[in-house]
């Protein structure tokens, strides 16, 4: 256990929250960049209700528009200039993960001179990782990528067909307002998406992170069994508040470094279904529903005892005379279960994608997150037969 | 669920990292005040090393020592002096929560041309709560009070028998550099009081947060079960390093807002143990270790099934068609058998505490935290009567 924890996001949290946005903002400038993703912040009316309360604090605002599912570096090169030309103090990204991340890498955009593309890891020699960034306030409009309390953010090349990451001190949002009535009018299947990546977040460190971590596997399984529990009743009734705010709550600690600190986390799971969805315009969340359980039954041949911990903590399995292997797999079958029943995809047959591009996809995934022989991190590490392998069982 | 969090401290965690105390002080400053408590850090060799590790990084360094088990306002005083009067930069608390709470007041008052009594609650109509002070680097020797990674402090007045509290965001330490190894020597009883001190940081916003907040109740129990099981091994051996290190993370997210993130916890029996400790020099750990279930048995009774939960999933116990009563009592009694296990104290007459001062605690234990009538807060609020009738059953 040797490790560094850090996270200087004021979070501020709560049903009505949006209401403080002007003022919140008014204390990093007068001129605010909002960046946004397709026109529902528009039409749920969140979007005026921003605008309404930044003017009444004295803050102006421009619009960065139309950032896409998977958000491009085009579409953060197109930020940084209206931020520049703007003369914007402050980053307000109004919308899901994809808005919360191009938020973040425009803000360092903005002060950086060079192509965009060289702040985002992907296997370049000199990786330009952000010193600096305008400030940034996320305010949350989807429970799923833990982006609003976080420095990271994905971003993907549609030129190069690549996906990946950056995550440095400079990009932590300065404050997370979070209002979880934002997320009402989320529909099911984006709901049950966002549910997915919050349950993935963490099993990702919970399966690969350094053993010994005994309150850390406390507070992820408490994440995930609140994750299932709420996100079953936020997917049933998207008006349930006070699901909604759990899940919303559940987003946040999934990935803000509570959860994983000391974890030492690697995300294999991650990495391939970037390279997944790098290919085809899937929703993260689904292409994870897919990804995890199947590197999941790989994985548990390896490390049997932890995926029993795992059945017997989350789902209440008992081993009742079974070898680890076995309540490894109903555990694993379990959230199979209970990911189909909010209905999420769990093969890739469900999403139209065939076994074509497989060695691509392989290759794509250890881009960066790989050991010297170029495998990907993980527990155990893969290579690219075996990441082959776990997509060809997810067929 | 509105609340809010905000932690900017950074946590540097690991056996061995006393090491790199210098070069973490060097970006706060060339001169230190380097704040103690006994003479064990002397004993240890801990302060060589300190005092090795700042020169290297061309650090010079003062001390105030002698900073008392429950810190005195006079030593906070006399530790400001010194700060003004050398012109020092940082503030380095070497020691436990007093050496730690100390230093945070220390250099708030530093910063400060009035009595810095009038910085602490307690009771006075204009609190002069700090909002500035000199940066903060906690290095903790002992595993308990939480204080290195929060904005707290609590400070006695030996004249007016008063020992109270200020939190306030300008006294987050900017490093809590935490080495368990520093623990290895801590003795069993202390070792068994800090444990103690732990897990009532928690239970005091499992008990008395608000309703609904059912991530945070598995983090929750997801400390103390940890700290029983870690806790009961570093009392049998001291030297074990793993369950040094299990303990000393425990101190940590015990009370550094993650746990208590939207709980809105109030602390009766931390209340009621400084009113006693204030009267005599009782350890902070041992006190909780008698207050803490004479207050469960009272407050258990009108919300049993909070302390039902807290027996099923802490101690594993089932129900069994018992009422939720009789079950939350059978868990507060396995929480006593627990401290007795370790060596606490569990009854005031081990500690040398009769009924003679029994209404003046119960009078100053409501000073600061109370509501308009003058209660207690907590769940539920309590009376002077209430208290009385608490300390009672603690004899």
């Amino acid at each position: 256990m040797n490790f560094e924890a850090y996270n200087p996001t004021r979070l501020v949290f709560g049903a009505g929250s949006l209401a403080k946005l002007g003022e919140i903002a008014s204390k990093y400038g007068k001129k605010a960049l909002i960046v946004t993703g397709g026109n529902s912040v528009k039409r749920s009316g969140v979007f005026d209700r921003a605008m309404e309360s930044l003017k009444a604090a004295g803050v102006s605002a421009v619009e960065c528009s139309g950032i896409e599912p998977n958000p491009r570096i085009t579409s953060v090169k197109r930020g940084a200039d209206i931020a520049r030309k703007e003369n914007c103090d402050v980053v307000i990204a109004l919308g899901g993960g994809s808005a919360m991340d191009a938020s973040k890498v425009i803000a360092a955009a903005a002060l950086y001179d060079g192509d965009p593309w060289n702040l985002i890891a992907h296997g370049q020699e000199n990786w330009a990782i952000p010193t600096q960034a305008l400030p940034v306030i996320t305010v949350p409009t989807l429970a799923a990528t833990g982006s609003e309390m976080n420095c990271g953010a994905v971003i993907s090349n549609d030129e190069t067909k690549v996906k990946s990451f950056v995550s440095t001190e400079c990009l932590f949002p300065k404050v997370a307002l979070v209002d979880p009535e934002l997320t009402l009018t989320v529909p099911k299947d984006q709901t049950a998406y966002g549910v997915c990546d919050i349950i993935t977040h963490v099993t990702e460190g919970y399966f690969n992170g350094v053993d010994g971590t005994p309150i850390q596997d406390r507070f992820a399984e408490g994440v995930i069994i609140n994750a299932i529990e709420w996100g079953k009743k936020a997917v049933a009734d998207g008006t349930d508040l006070e699901a909604r705010a759990q899940v919303q709550w559940a987003s946040i600690v999934a990935l803000n470094g509570w959860v994983q600190a000391g974890v030492h986390m690697v995300p294999p799971v991650h990495m391939i279904e970037h390279a997944l969805s790098a290919h085809h315009d899937i929703t993260h969340g689904a292409g994870l529903a897919i990804v995890n359980p199947a590197w999941m039954r790989f994985a548990a041949k390896s490390r049997p005892e932890r995926f029993a911990q795992f059945a017997q903590r989350v789902f209440g399995l008992t081993p009742d005379g079974k070898d680890d292997l076995t309540l490894a797999m109903e555990g694993i079958n379990a959230y199979v279960l209970f990911l189909k029943e909010i209905g999420c995809p769990t093969t890739l047959a469900e999403v139209g994608i065939g076994d074509e591009l497989f060695e691509q996809y392989a290759k794509d995934a250890a881009l960066v997150v790989h050991d010297e022989e170029g495998n990907l991190l993980g527990r155990p590490p893969m290579n690219e037969k075996d990441i082959v392998e776990v997509l060809r069982t997810a067929l």
